[in-house]
């Protein structure tokens, strides 16, 4: 059961101009179930990505990173194309090349060169991509581009997700209005190092070359890597955003005003899809928010966050409504800060201060703890005393479900 | 249920001469359970220790390490305490002065200092030493004392463990026999970093003063140090030897062959122990053996196999019996070998040669996998292809009983 996961309406995730979706039943993994998705847009679009640190990436992930290299030489991206129920992930040079055709495919019958083609796949890894049945289904992805799609399109991409995940946000400019809408999926290997499993933020205002890249790497950083299920980075991550540039605006340096307005309304939908992919973790029944403050780093404000936001004592004690706490002071612990003070850590679970300079704060009382556990919204604040910088991470229990979907996933 | 786990026959662990143990229900955390272990040995005794790495490290471990230092001043070390039922970790400065309490209490009872005790706690963390139930359980703990208890020694220090974990080996060497026998508990939070939950091992070979502290260290990297269940490093983790000096046999140097002997004993017993602890892994159903070769160092080698052996998602597939094994070239990927050439490794499960050159290996049959999963007893083998160094991990399953016993720890 998800946490308070909104379920997009149709109706209310904008169109962005100059963007079409079109989705298909290609028969990856199980019949009679949308797997694919095209989306295609005009060369007027920049677009920028990041992808997994996972040694094993993805083959399309490399193809990926190559074809937006290739951008730079005036081959602009104007396709993407994302099968779901097999990963295309170990399946070496034969992996690579079936990457690399559903690119040809597709660019064939968009007129296109197939550099200027991102290709996605999410699933099962370590099996060979059914190419056939991809490019059979092609036709039928194409002949349904719509620019209303966006919800048919969220759910095309699912896997283990028991909802689409989707967004819309319109900002209002001094120079006029923007318009953005994203979608994500991902419910377990999540642990992202670069961005999520696979998410996508179209907006129709337009960048100037060379901008969209480093602000993309600045919003995943805060959205899409402050989000973990399962510690486990996976081998497909991808997030792309896409400015189709059919709006009047152009963001054209990093100090004007429109440019600060559209960073933020970035990371805020990012923000919105990334917590979405928490609420929907693999079998989770709380959604948990860890904050890290006096920090020396924020690196190690992350540590320590990540530490405790992965350990399964902690997980599976959120699980229960047990407050267990000593399991987080633990986990700080081994976070790696070598020369950590612990007489300086206080711990706070929601607004009850647990810990103090290290120890049981004296005037806590269990039933306190208790109250909060109950809630499915749940915050932990850790001051580590030692500093000024701070760090939050995005987080789930870890319950019964998460190991019968796990268990379960190829049955 | 353990994975082929021996329950040991009591007559079958050999008395240590030189050492005594004494148990007691001291109603800590429960009624009608033995919590409590004091063991006693001559001024002839040699002891070394090794202890948690982690940063909030329980108030005993803090009292052991100095009381440890302080035996070069000649107090010798005579005694040690352990209780179960809550960890005296995250308590403080009144943890610190209740561990040291209990020294002086049974000190006092055995006519020794109380620098020559060392305590040992084990259990829930945060929560305040029943200081009071412990002393007047001492006199019964004292009363008890045989060189034959050590049976109900490894019985009185179990927490989840699901049964009693002992073993005795006796050495034939040239100069004569040497006996070793060894406890040890544990069954979650293990991930240790320097030594297990609690594991004792004594023998009654004598020790030149200074030789026994770095033996015990390479000891406890080859057995306690090698194995995890769930990633979580305790605030409690202690392994002790304990040379009790009384057989005719001195250990002089390094270089003797005597010293070789009872090293390679000391290895093999502390394996036998540590693999115990796995086997008997909160809700474990298989026993995993992940062997790394091929790699530049042992570090990385390590850093592959416990990142293996930490996925929540390879650990939840050998619960299913499921051999989706790109999970664990998942896991290999996101190590944190940076320069990492996936085309160079390759993977076996069991047998059977899973992954070639960093993709699936063509003659790989879903079948044959499946026969290895199926399995009480696993072996995973990765070659890095890039060097010489190796090293073996020993871990479990993540299964739903993980969940419950964790859930439900405190209830």
């Amino acid at each position: 059961m998800p946490v308070n996961l909104p379920l997009p309406i149709p109706g209310a995730l904008k169109p962005i101009a100059g963007l079409k979706l079109g989705i298909a039943e290609a028969g990856i993994k199980k019949a009679n179930r949308k797997d694919m998705l095209v989306m295609t847009f005009l060369a007027s679009a920049e677009v920028a990505g990041v992808f997994t640190q996972n040694r094993f990436c993805a083959a399309p992930v490399q193809v990926c990173i190559k074809h937006l290299s290739t951008q730079q030489t005036g081959k602009k991206i104007q396709a993407l194309i994302v099968n779901t129920g097999n990963a295309n992930a170990g399946t070496g040079e034969a992996g690579l090349q079936n990457a690399l055709q559903t690119c040809v495919a597709l660019a064939h019958d968009l007129k296109l060169e197939p550099e200027q083609v991102l290709p996605f796949s999410t699933g099962v890894i370590l099996e060979p991509l059914p190419i056939e049945k991809i490019i059979a289904a092609l036709p039928r992805a194409i002949a349904n581009l719509d620019e209303d799609h966006w919800f048919a399109a969220a759910e095309a991409i699912m896997t283990t997700d028991t909802q689409p995940k989707a967004a819309s946000l319109t900002l209002d400019t001094p120079q006029g209005k923007v318009s953005m809408t994203g979608i994500c999926k991902g419910a377990g290997m999540i642990h992202p190092n670069m961005a999520t499993m696979l998410g996508f933020i179209a907006t129709d205002v337009a960048f100037a070359p060379g901008l969209l890249q480093e602000l993309t790497r600045e919003v995943a950083d805060l959205s899409f890597n402050a989000i973990t299920i399962d510690g486990d980075t996976s081998t497909n991550d991808s997030f792309i955003v896409i400015a189709t540039g059919q709006s009047a605006l152009t963001v054209q340096n990093r100090n004007e005003p429109l440019y600060k307005v559209v960073r933020e309304g970035l990371i805020d939908l990012a923000k919105q899809l990334a917590q979405m992919i928490v609420r929907d973790g693999e079998g989770a029944t709380k959604f948990i928010t860890i904050t890290v403050v006096g920090g020396k780093t924020a690196q190690e404000c992350r540590l320590v966050a990540k530490a405790v936001a992965h350990s399964p004592l902690v997980k599976t004690a959120f699980f229960a409504s047990d407050p267990n706490l000593g399991r987080i002071l633990a986990a700080i612990g081994y976070a790696g800060i070598a020369e950590l003070d612990v007489n300086q850590v206080q711990l706070w679970l929601g607004n009850v201060w647990v810990a103090k300079n290290g120890g049981r704060n004296p005037s806590y009382l269990e039933a306190d703890g208790q109250a909060v556990m109950q809630e499915a919204e749940i915050t932990v604040k850790i001051d580590l005393g030692r500093g000024t910088a701070t760090q939050t991470i995005w987080t789930c229990d870890l319950s019964h479900d998460y190991v019968s979907i796990n268990a379960d996933y190829r049955s």
